[in-house]
C-alpha cells in the first residue's frame, strides 16, 4: 500500500503520534518532564467496553470538586448511565432517572467558573487566542486568564469535562457531568464549571451512537449506557491505570508547542505560526513499572 | 425527568438545533435566504449505515474538482472502502488495494490549496483568526483570506472535506479523500486541498470505530467500510437528498453570526463576544417539496 503509505507521512504529522519533530522533541525528555496522575484526582469512568481515565484539575473548582469526591465514593454515579451524545457536542452522563440520592453531596454550589490567577502557576502561550486575553497551560490543563480581571479558568477544549447545569448558577453540582467530543465550544467557557480532562478512552466516547431525541439525548433506556465510577485511590495498585503526563511547566513543553507551531518536516510547505490552545498536544504515556 | 429538561436548556444552545436567539434568526428568514445545493457539485457517499452528502465548493480548486467528478462518473469508488478512522482528527476513504484503475482521470495535479481572493464574494465576519487575517465565508463555506496576498483558501473545519496526498505538492488527485471529525485540524491549511463539506450524516462517519493501526488505519480487509459514491446530478430526481442551505452572503446571516458571538438568552451570564469561524453554524435543512 505504497500510497497509504505517503498518507501515512501526510496525516500523520498532526495528532496523536507525531513524526520527527514532536517526536524529537518528546525523545528528549527527562523523567522529571513527566508527572504521574493523582489517584486522589483521578476518575475511572467504567463502560461495558472499557475504562475512560479523567483527571480532575485540583486547582479549580473546589468545592465542586469535593461534591464530586463525595458522589464518587458514595457510589451514586455506579448504576447510572450516559444519557447523551451530541455530534459534534458532548457525551453526557448521570442519573437519568433524576430519583436516585444523592447522599451527603451538596444538591446546589456557588458557581466555580474562574477563580484568581494570583497564586496559580501558569504557563502561557504566546498564541492570540479569540475567547480570552490569555491562554495556556495550568498543570497539565488548558487554562484561559485575564490578568486585568486576575481570572483564570478551565477551557472547553476537546476531551474537556465540565458539569452541567440548568438555568441558575448554583445549580451543577457534579452529579451531571459531560465531556467535549467536538470542536470546542469556547463559549462555553466562563458560564460552567469545567472540572478536568479525558486522558485515555475518548474513543469509548466519542463513537457512542448519536442520540436521536433533542440534542443528543437518548430516548430509550435500552440506548443508555450503563456506567460506574470510582477514584483510582478507592482501587487497588493492581487494578489502576498507571498513566503518567506531560508536564506543561516545562521548557521541554514550551519547545513542543513551537514544533507544532510550525511544523518543520517535509510535509509541510506552510508552517502556520500558529497554534489554537486546544490543538496542543497534552501527551499521555504508560508508567514504566518498576519490576 | 425536570432536571434532564434543564440541562436541555443548558447544553441545548449550543450547536445543532438552537433555542431561542438563532432560532429567532431563523424564524425571520426568507425563503431567498436560503438556496439549493447544485446537483453537479453534490456528492452522495453511500455507506452501509446511511448517505452522507458532500457538497464541493465550486469556487476552490477547479482542476482537483474537475478529476473528482471524472473519478466520480467513472464509478472509481463504487467498490472502495473507508479505511481510516483516527481520533479527534479525520476519516479517510479510497482504494485500499491502491491498485484500481484510476480511468481517465488525472494522476498527479498541480496543488490548489488557495486561488485569487479577488472575484470571490467573500463574507468576512469581524472576529480575530489566530490562522489567517481574515476569516468568512463564501457561499457556505468557511474561507480564508490574506488581501495583502491576494489569497484565498478553504479552512479545515470540522466536516471540512479535503484531498489526501503525500510529500510532493501534486500528488494529491483527489482519488483519497478525507472528513475532519474533531477540532479543526487549521494547521492543515494551504497545505492541501480543501474541497467542500459534509451538511448530512456526519454521526456516520464521526462514530466510526478508530482503527488501531498506525494514524488510525483499519488493519483488517473486515473493518474497512464498503463504499461508493455518486453525483447527485446521476440519479433520478427521486432518489436524491432534497437540502437546502442558508446562504452566507445575507444580512439574514450576519445576524446569526452575531447572536452566536453573544448569546443572548437567560442560561448564558457572560457572552464571549468573539466566535470560532469552526462554531459558526451553516443550517442545512430538507427543502419543501412543491406538492
Amino acid at each position: 500500500m505504497k500510497k497509504l503509505g505517503a498518507l501515512l507521512i501526510f496525516l500523520g504529522l498532526a495528532p496523536g503520534v507525531q513524526a520527527a519533530t514532536m517526536q524529537d522533541v518528546l525523545s528528549k525528555a527527562a523523567p522529571s518532564d513527566w508527572r504521574p496522575l493523582d489517584p486522589e484526582n483521578t476518575l475511572y469512568l467504567e463502560l461495558p467496553t472499557g475504562r475512560v481515565v479523567i483527571e480532575l484539575a485540583s486547582d479549580f473548582a473546589p468545592n465542586t470538586l469535593a461534591n464530586i469526591h463525595t458522589l464518587v465514593r458514595d457510589g451514586f454515579f455506579d448504576g447510572t448511565s450516559i444519557n447523551r451524545a451530541q455530534e459534534n457536542y458532548v457525551v453526557q452522563w448521570g442519573d437519568a432517572t433524576e430519583k436516585k440520592s444523592q447522599g451527603s453531596a451538596k444538591a446546589k454550589l456557588p458557581a466555580e467558573f474562574t477563580r484568581a490567577l494570583a497564586g496559580l502557576k501558569f504557563s502561557a502561550v504566546k498564541d492570540v487566542d479569540g475567547y480570552a486575553p490569555r491562554v495556556g497551560f495550568v498543570n497539565g490543563f488548558p487554562v484561559a486568564a485575564n490578568a486585568k480581571t486576575n481570572k483564570a479558568w478551565l477551557t472547553h477544549c476537546y476531551a474537556s469535562v465540565g458539569v452541567g447545569r440548568g438555568d441558575t448558577l448554583d445549580s451543577g453540582n457534579g452529579s451531571e457531568l459531560y465531556v467535549v467530543i467536538g470542536h470546542a465550544p469556547r463559549h462555553l467557557d466562563l458560564n460552567v464549571a469545567v472540572v478536568g480532562r479525558v486522558l485515555q478512552g475518548m474513543d469509548l466516547l466519542s463513537t457512542l451512537p448519536r442520540g436521536t431525541g433533542p440534542l443528543g439525548f437518548y430516548e430509550k433506556d435500552t440506548q443508555r449506557v450503563p456506567i460506574k465510577i470510582k477514584l483510582a485511590s478507592q482501587l487497588p495498585d493492581s487494578e489502576r491505570s498507571h498513566l503518567e503526563r506531560l508536564r506543561t511547566d516545562t521548557p521541554l513543553f514550551q519547545q513542543l508547542v513551537a514544533v507544532r507551531r510550525n511544523r518543520k518536516d517535509d510535509w509541510f510547505q506552510a508552517p502556520a505560526n500558529h497554534v489554537d490552545l486546544c490543538n496542543i498536544p497534552l501527551p499521555v504515556r504508560a508508567m514504566k513499572m518498576k519490576k
